[in-house]
């Protein structure tokens, strides 16, 4: 079992990567680059949050030749370390960059949160193989490490490339061998390898960096094969490749599924070898595509079988959040990245408790009006209907998310998680009946901390939940379901139509997620504040019109239903305070019960 | 049941009475005159704690006649104000003070967070009866209420005085009801009348209040009858007293029992009486003695049967302290009062949680090297040994606390009360072993709210403890100690010295004591934090010597044995954070084991 919580202050990747030595973890990792389009990056963030879940230790993202694709790059990074919760590593390289640009883009990075670059002189922009360094810029990555070294002291972890095979424009590997130990006395952390093929190639560069004197961390760079040309194509980059491999290759290579075969099977190999050698880890290049890489850390079993999670939400990787935040409300669990841009600009997070003078009011939060939505557009109206017309074929959408047959609906990232089985059950029924379930927790009573489907935090300790629901409701139906929450002492609620209309019971904040630990305070992740459910029902009301409706033709039917339920349906949500005894699914039961009759 | 709970926020005494009107709860209060010495005062306190217990509404303490004893008052309002957690009415006189003086009186009592205040005129100065009002002072009553509601507007609540007989002084019962109205016209609001024993005269003074419109609350004040003496002399100041009463009291006047008796009888039935007709409560002149008001309000069921405390803790009733205090260190839950008064002055009190960056560090705690002792010198040597000379003296003392045979230690404000039987034999045999305990709890796993033995907070929660055990333990044991409670993993431990040699396994605050409430956040009020450890170890160790040793003659064997224990124990602290299926015992039964072999 690897343990989350105790990577709470670990935010340098040489730090992690020391941390698995001791602990004998397996530290893997994934490199992307920027895709070329808006919706290329959107597509891409959905991937590297599915990765993620693989628990790789940090992932990178390369910085454009040239420095074209630089303002995607740091998009890109910005958004997976403080969005996806991931530890990226931004690269950075010479080629063609001032002084001041260099300096600019180091500052912007470490104001987005970014604590990890990997530092390269980078390739010469394609057509411009004849190029020189930028007038004003540095000619080797040696001179960038030493520039965030002297302009940055300690505060980012700096990697740099090996070549084992020497580099394919620099005719000595000795020379080579001593640029690398060059930049890492310059002040880098640890070395990546360009990609290979021949590992005995990389076990000699091993022994020559000791040799050298270079005793931090290398991790060896892997590229999966995915086709023959992209295979041809990488040989560029990469003297050296065993020619019985190319000569295998080429023989098959009009059969793109034996190249595949093949290349799975060679690459697969080479990483066992590697791991039998001791390696400090894997670096994938994803080529950002997910399945050969995702398979393969899978047959390697890199991936860690249970995941002790610090808190019940995922956190952000951004440095500040990680040393100060516990506190969220729970209406943002299934759109966590939507809370984290909400909450971006504030100077302090909720630690300890929520509170009633909480630092940053909810005033203050950024206008954000939908938020963020996972689902490429392409995919919405295949899930969400064509041409939906009455409220059943509504209901039916929301049935088909809680089964499994559509994996995102406007008000989740990411497809239902269902802690039990009772609960699947119970959704599907309130659903059916109308209440149009967007989250849910069960009542947890005292759970040893290591559960495997509720628990987190350090070992040892216990954790609790009240139970939640929290649902949409054609506001005909209001009147009867308050009537019945209200005959339940142990019921909290709050219904709220997007005019601001309230029927509520309650007007402080509810801790419904605590845990209690060995010589801790105790902590209480996730709850119920009825300021900021004001400030979530607008966001949950708009997700109807401007996601779901928006798909439909001005005035046609479609858009005229969802027009409809955002005027008039209800967001409500139910806290059964009564974690030891309370059945919250019973009282739901009663509200089935009422309306139906 | 009461519920001291909800008095979180009524700081005015007038809104504790109304609330009582609403609730059917009696309201009733004590008064008390400053004494003429710094033992008298000493011994007050340790009264007026003790009467706490019956949980009156409020108390008062007289001004002294002329200011003679205005700072004696005003000590004493802000002691059991502030420490004793007793909300407490000043009163406050115009006899003799300058304007100046009273507006500075006015503001003390504010800063020392007074929020009531008796306004009267004040009696003339004894053998000054010819007396007249200040040159720059006021003549009535009214014109001190007048003057604190322009001086501080709302802030104070005020209350007069009503004379259900006439006022002494004054020849008409007409002008006399006449001022009064004109007093509560300028902003009293309420009154407690001069003393009586003619209920008929009081009930018709409450009609006649009522037809002057005067219909603020109205509570009658009680005179008991402790001898004939004080009987005779109390009548200077009240006209009217049935002559049957004084007839009977003169045939009985050499035989003070039967004074006693006969006064404790009719003084209940007038207050039976008084309650039939429907008063908003009972105000006591305890004349500073305690037994005879303790019988009455006892007899007249006046007691709440169980209170149900807001916090583990009793509450300072500071205004400040009520609305943001609820977290304490557990270290000093037997001497509040030490620690009230080390964190007077800070700015801000823990509020959630406890925190590692707490507002007011202790390093800036106020310099207070043992603090207030609660036991009477004179008493200190007959309970703890005329001149105790080995370590088995000073543990018989320890086991006599623990069996109830005497009612303090240095190291407890007041008596030892056990919440289980099974503590108290456990607790015998550590102190038979030499583990001297001075605080323990025990484990408590999810306890309704409402318990009677272990509950506090609102209705429908659940309390929950870790177990904790702090004792004195000689040196020499020290490591066989450390050893056994290191096999336990959920056990945490601190061991230090008077020097500051330290033995622990933690290192962050731990709550020993919470609550999970309906709606709310989760409620921590006891934590075990090791930085106040260290800073409330030199007061225990203090309290050896400079409060018990100091008892003996320098040089003399008893004073060798306490700087012997000063300098050579240590002083430990032991949690067992498995609240579940932890025992705490039976790792200490070890212990003893390991230590006695």
């Amino acid at each position: 079992m690897t343990h989350e919580w105790d990577t709470f202050k670990l935010m340098k990747i040489i730090d992690k990567i020391n941390r698995c030595k001791q602990t004998g973890e397996h530290c893997f990792s994934f490199e992307y680059f920027p895709p070329r389009t808006q919706a290329g990056v959107e597509n891409l963030y959905a991937r590297i949050d599915r990765m993620g879940r693989l628990h790789p230790q940090f992932i990178d993202v390369t910085w454009g030749a040239g420095g074209s694709t630089a303002e995607r790059t740091m998009e890109i990074v910005t958004h997976t370390q403080n969005l996806s919760g991931l530890e990226t590593m931004m690269h950075l390289t010479c080629t063609n960059m001032s002084r001041k640009d260099i300096a600019a883009a180091l500052c912007t990075a470490r104001e987005n949160g970014i604590q990890n670059i990997l530092a390269l002189r980078g390739d010469p922009p394609i057509g411009e193989e004849n190029w020189e360094q930028h007038g004003d810029g540095f000619s080797h990555a040696i001179d960038l490490v030493r520039f965030i070294r002297e302009e940055h002291g300690d505060y980012f972890g700096i990697c740099v490339a090996g070549y084992p095979g020497g580099h394919i424009e620099n005719p000595s590997y000795e020379r080579d061998m001593h640029f690398l130990r060059e930049k890492v006395d310059a002040g880098a952390d640890f070395i990546i390898t360009q990609l290979f093929y021949d590992v005995d190639l990389f076990i000699q560069f091993m022994k020559d960096c000791k040799k050298m004197g270079i005793d931090c961390p290398i991790l060896p760079g892997i590229m999966p094969i995915h086709s023959f040309n992209s295979f041809n194509k990488l040989t560029q980059f990469c003297r050296d490749i065993p020619e019985e491999i190319v000569a295998n290759i080429q023989a098959i290579r009009s059969d793109d599924e034996a190249v595949k075969d093949y290349g799975f099977t060679l690459v697969k190999g080479m990483c066992e070898r590697l791991l039998e050698a001791g390696v400090d880890g894997l670096h994938f290049y994803t080529m950002n595509l997910e399945s050969i890489v995702t398979h393969l850390v899978d047959e390697l079993n890199l991936i860690p079988e249970q995941v002790q999670r610090t808190l019940p939400w995922r956190r952000s990787a951004n440095e500040k959040r990680l040393q100060e935040e516990d506190v969220r409300p729970i209406f943002w669990a299934n759109r966590p990245k939507s809370y984290i841009q909400r909450t971006m600009e504030w100077d302090e997070f909720p630690n300890g408790r929520w509170g009633d003078s909480r630092s940053p009011a909810f005033g203050e939060l950024v206008p954000h009006p939908w938020g963020h939505v996972q689902v490429h557009p392409k995919r919405r109206k295949k899930m969400w209907g064509e041409a939906p017309e009455t409220f059943e074929d509504v209901k039916s959408v929301f049935l088909k998310f809680c089964e499994g047959d559509i994996d995102a609906i406007p008000w989740f990232d990411s497809p239902l998680e269902l802690e039990s089985g009772r609960i699947l059950e119970q959704l599907l029924k309130l659903n059916e009946a109308g209440l149009l379930t967007i989250n849910s927790q069960p009542s947890v009573n005292g759970v040893p901390s290591d559960d495997s489907s509720v628990g987190w935090g350090s070992p040892g300790g216990y954790v609790y939940q009240k139970s939640y629901v929290e649902f949409f409701i054609d506001g005909r139906h209001i009147e009867t379901l308050i009537k019945v929450l209200k005959r339940h002492p142990s019921i909290s609620f709050q219904a709220i139509n997007k005019e601001g209309t309230v029927y509520s019971n309650c007007d402080t904040v509810n801790a419904v997620t605590w845990g209690v630990f060995p010589g801790k305070e105790i902590t209480q992740p996730t709850i119920v504040d009825p300021d900021s459910f004001v400030v979530w029902k607008d966001e949950a009301f708009d997700l109807w019109l401007y996601v779901w409706g928006a798909l439909y033709p001005a005035e046609s039917p479609s858009r005229e239903l969802f027009q409809q339920i955002y005027k008039e349906f209800y967001l409500v949500n139910v806290v059964d305070n009564d974690f030891v005894k309370g059945d919250i699914w019973s009282v739901l039961d009663e509200v089935v019960k009422a309306i139906s009759s």
